[in-house]
């Protein structure tokens, strides 16, 4: 029983690492849509700057969640777009929102309520 | 798109403040194994105090997703148990972890390196 305890935890605590914080789970949620460019990304992803939105997607890149592809046109063109455990990963944090979504809108009164 | 990208952000918000923490996620996963009392869900969450324990079930039954259950025999029984969506959540956190787990083992050195 504790084995799968420790594994409950230590995978959701690697998993929140990798989508933790305010953007990025808007980030993989945009680029799930399809391959996307610097500027749309960041027209679409409400409020964020361009120095954290590079920052986040250099994260993300680095955790093997975003892959970064450059075009050799001229200017040269540079795609974002989520690899297949980008892809995974947005299916998981869909699913936690969706419950959260649904459990918010039956009124969990409780919840807002705790420090 | 922007509505879509809130309901993301508010669900997946609303989901870890009623799962964050240390513990909850241990608990849920242990209720999931069926109606469990107090004693013997203390002694299977490794290294939690009575007290945090009896708080942390107090905040998931106001949040709908344990419920408790006072047999009348005598002494009377107290049994906790997830409510369905407690099992739904069990599930959206599980798939989390999973994907944690899996994309820690294929080495997602990048991780541990954010601050």
């Amino acid at each position: 029983m504790a084995r799968k305890q420790r594994a409950v935890d230590c995978g959701l605590g690697t998993a929140l690492t990798v989508i933790g914080g305010k953007w990025k789970p808007t980030i993989v949620w945009e680029l799930h849509l399809g391959p996307t460019r610097f500027g749309a990304l960041r027209r679409r992803v409400l409020g964020i700057s361009e120095k954290i939105l590079f920052e986040q997607l250099r994260e993300l890149e680095a955790d093997g969640v975003v892959a970064r592809e450059v075009f050799d046109s001229v200017p040269p063109k540079v795609e974002y777009s989520l690899t297949p455990a980008g892809v995974a990963l947005n299916d998981a944090v869909h699913a936690l929102a969706e419950w959260g979504r649904n459990h918010a809108a039956v009124g969990m009164a409780g919840t807002l309520g705790h420090g």
